[in-house]
């Protein structure tokens, strides 16, 4: 039972779904989002409203904390100066406030955009170089760097979950190979925090589909076992999209619609570019 | 549906068994072998009698195809003048007719015989350097190549397939490594066949045998799941076999027999000798 | 059927597992060991008490014999004068009249910590450089370069079984990462035995613990397949250690406590110190 | 004779050594620094005084730019707010505005720093991943991974320079391995203006100093050949530190007094720790 | 002293160069080419007329041969079937022939368009896997895979020279980095000759220019010296060719002109092509 | 200048050409050895007559010791038995006992022989495994392995200087690759001790050759920089040799003839056996 955690992003997709496993692993749970508090808190869960960019209301939170849990971030491409306080300023926050007050280790939800350039029939593991597709994943890069850092220099521990693409089922031909299920998410995140010990370490956040495209190859010691498998969805996907062009990057790059976009496009608009391209 | 797929080496012992498979993935299908055609045929498919070092009777089987499938080879060691025809010339002639005609991507039956001269306890995995065990092995290595070139240069996808020792059932102490089922075999061209993008892919065929020597390190992103295993047949073979001698070339060389044999010399005599040394 | 084996470290935790197994895969069993003879042994068993640093008690064994399966030694840290004999010297006195004798392979248990201080987080495979922990993991880096030698030299086989922590059930948080069970064990010494051509080769010795921090990733050829998961007994083994120090080389080091241990110290101290610097 | 050159940082040690021979490349020089204009400049040469963390400072300056070398930033460790705005957020207004303006190719002072926690005994080259010693390495860090996707995404070529210690002579023991000339910098410079094409490039800046700690082993095609070598100074050198101890950061990792202080802490107190530390 | 060299190429550019010095090193020189002979000849040279892909009029060139130089080619990017005679028949002619009649070693003029397709920034090694540029490189390609075949299953040994660009002075921008002199190519290739054993080696030709983008990091073995440089043309060279745009082929890719061709097609197209892309 | 220096094998080749620069080093220097103390010894220099496998003869030695230069060994090879005191033991004896007195760091004479059986054309560097050829070999191994613990477990430097073919001048053909001229070698244990810090160190001890086989690929940081070079000799050194047969593991194994001699036996047979098999 670890004393308190810290979850970033409560209120989103991922954080939602932690909000109950985390709070039953600590004895209390603070939970943040740029939101407001929602209907309902679980018994240990104290939720504060608080925006990532101001150092002033993150560090409070951390009085005596354990583990944090990073999840906040504004979740899509957008110009630099848009993301710059809550996806790199925010980063910095954490880790310092974290630091400052004590905390063992922050577990990060990273992303595959880190490594987006990267091609998908190059079967990359964790060591693979950074190539942000997009200041989305350059902010990716700069929490990597950041986190191997506090890990070197003042023994900060990290785990940097590169997540694909986590939704309640995969949605288009793309995510046959990038899915990860919520189930699987939680369990990720619980093995990184129960983990004896993690140093700085990268992982991805993918379920056991057939063709998940990256290799969580130096990592055994997490002993991430994913359940579910996009495959079951394989037929349906294929026949909405039953041909690609060889030379359509959001299939021949890891990053997909955020590898067609221009910096500080919109991924939506990749996905329809995307789609223009399909035959 | 693909549009139309032309199958190569149709009357082989592979061939044979994708034709129904892949009748059932385009609307047109045309097989083609040196020999004359089968009794029966499925209903969208044409039998065409060619040879494949004859740029004339290739290049007519090739309009409007969108994928081909080229297993068409002689299957043996022979004088490397005996190979120039149907494994050199016959590999030019299927790529650049196939780019020619706008087809998207060829899925090609390399061998192991590519790398046959690695050891059997390297594990090695798909970027290995060739090093190819006879004139046979070489053509497969100039086909990589070539596939190479033609992505790179024109944008012509193609998946080469490396296979081990595909037959109904594993033959020998070897086959315990090497074995491919014929069902794991069309699963994996179907997988290479229907991956959305592939660029220049390298793959083994090889079942889901405890012992496979050789690991589809770097292409995850294929979904390939094979089934089979031959350590159903372990303790039989192993009674054949009981003793091998450490130097055995035919055991500690991934390429077996071809490993064996002299350049130019049949790997039936490989197999031979291989019997002679054991103990 | 093979011939002859000779087993050393008869009466040790493995090797009184492995007699039996042993024993029905040869006409012949020797069994030696410092200890006097086990009330009973197998049909085709022979017991010889002997030293292995005495090479005129050991050279007698070999007359005949096809297999070695090499255990002998002092198993713990202790000072480098006190292992010179059963574990140094008597590595090279296995090696040599195994050698003299016409033997075809040795199959050896090397140990987890001739790479003992690498980190738990870095996922290393069987190509990693030597670091041992201490005096014991050095004379298995020995052991190891004496095989390397002999096969590269002489044509002598050699397996060498980096073995982590082998006990009847996992006993404390580390175990988690680094059991094997006495199932696995022998099946992994069985593979070592029966694979038709082994030349050099170095595996790890691991059951399929959803946590093995480290990766067979080269010796696919092995057919090595456990099927014992320490994870069974997480839950209980998490709670006894709830909070490790990052720093905690007990567990970031993939020795343990020989991590911790100064050299020539008993391991026994190294389990003291990691339970003092746990939370 | 490049159109246009414009030079960030026009007023450091290094800007004000590459005022005139890039004013003698191009046809026109734009310098700019936060300080402002220098007694004399050039006579293609323009000084603006602008603060890079303003883009509205900033675009101005860069109509009709070919080439851009971007040397300014906060040149030491400081908290991570004060380097936000010219080290990171400069960055980023230098590259955006340089691609608006069609600019070919951006010169990047990088530093040993972005790679300053790795030790100086592990020969490392240009593709070393990662590992900043201070907030002033991390800001490379982020600058190298923003220039490669510039090039990957818009085809924006740069160059990142890490240039280790440029000053007029070799000051200390641990300049005696990093110390970069300024004729040897102005050198650098030059051929990565000149370099036909150059795409996303990394290299040290260093002369050619005996003990050079790090090797430009990816980069032949820069040309770069140093002609001066710090061990012209080496007796006096040493002579002032005789002694180091095995566990000196300082001169253990390349960071060297950065890799000693704490993060955000001046690397002025990180050469007092050494000096202290030395015998 | 050598018993007998047989040349082929003889006639071309470096064949022409060689004659001499290959004369002064055996007792007998053959020198063979699809021309007829010169006007005049060495004391110990014999002229031959024959062509490449007839192995009646190679085979028995080779009596008595103890060494190898194997020039002749096609010398320019040629549709296959073009090619298919003189580079890929007539490199296993000479294996074969040279073999049977018991040579030692081959000494072959393979060529940077074997890898052609790699960037110019990347550094790359003699290991790098093959990735031709052409049918012409591709050549190169099968007679290097050809080369390690005979010599890891017949023991004929074989170094292969990647030559870039031999010519009497520098002739353009891309030569500044790729130019061979007819000096340090007869030195390299009379150090292929003398060394003692080479087995099967890949080295790089090209002059000790400052820029040269290829490394012989794996062969220090043979001892090649270069002594020339294409610096010394710099300044001419750089003012033909004052800007090159990024995405330009010629100058990104290795293989440079041969990179920006079509399959089959001349490479004084390639030439052409580059130019009109230049600034 | 250093305290106090300990230099063994003292009345060796290179140890007699050590002690006059030593005894410059440092304001004390211990020469000592199994031979009586020589004529005339240096001011600062005291001999000693020991064992280097009696510890009790040792360990008093090292009294306020700083740096140890370990060069003492049965220099051949010989049976196991014979080199396990000297060789073996002896290291043990010195790491433990400088460790014991509180010194800095060893510089211990290493071998091409533990990397013996490599290829002599694989260009190998400092980080390749360990490949003994013989118990000689083996020893170094040993001692390198040795010496990395104590660097990771107690904190005491090490460089390993794995010196090939020390002699004035170069002796036969195989030297014009692996001589190391006693200039050089001084320099490089120079270089080996002023270094600030070290901490585990391998370095290959091999002068300025043209043909120099191995690679200091990853310690530029010593600033070795050898003046000699083989070459000088080459026109003699081939004129004895001429020819020598690709499969004379005395040429192609970088231990040359303790590659081709059997474990155990005096490299001088290996020396004979060479000479028969070359023409």
């Amino acid at each position: 039972m670890l004393r308190k955690i810290v979850l970033t992003g409560a209120a989103g997709f991922i954080g939602s779904r932690l909000r109950g496993p985390l709070s039953a692993m600590a004895e209390e749970l603070v939970s943040t989002d740029i939101t407001e508090a929602p209907a309902e808190t679980n018994g240990n869960e104290t939720w504060v409203t608080a925006d990532l960019a101001e150092m002033d209301q993150i560090a409070p939170l951390m009085d005596g904390v354990e583990m944090v849990v990073h999840l906040g971030a504004r979740v899509d491409e957008a110009p630099f100066p848009e993301l710059l306080g809550p996806n790199y300023v925010g980063a910095y926050n954490i880790w310092e406030s974290a630091y400052q007050a004590g905390a063992r280790r922050i577990v990060y939800a990273s992303s595959i955009h880190a490594v987006g350039m990267c091609d998908t029939n190059a079967g990359i593991g964790v060591d693979e170089p950074h190539r942000p597709d997009t200041f989305y994943g350059l902010a990716k890069c700069f929490a990597e760097d950041l986190g191997r850092m506090y890990w070197e220099k003042r023994g900060l521990e990290s785990v940097h979950l590169r997540i694909l693409s986590c939704t309640e089922e995969p949605q288009n031909l793309r995510a046959l190979t990038t899915w990860l299920s919520p189930r699987d998410c939680v369990h990720l995140v619980e093995r990184a925090i129960l983990t004896p010990t993690v140093g700085f370490t990268v992982a991805y956040g993918v379920s056991a589909n057939d063709r998940a495209p990256v290799l969580n190859d130096k990592v055994p010691f997490l002993g991430y076992r994913p359940q579910d498998n996009a495959e079951d969805w394989a037929k349906a996907l294929m026949a909405k999209t039953p041909r690609v062009d060889a030379q359509n990057l959001g299939y021949s790059k890891l990053g997909g619609p955020f590898a067609v976009v221009d910096l500080g496009e919109s991924g939506v608009e990749g996905i329809r570019k995307m789609t223009e391209n399909e035959g």
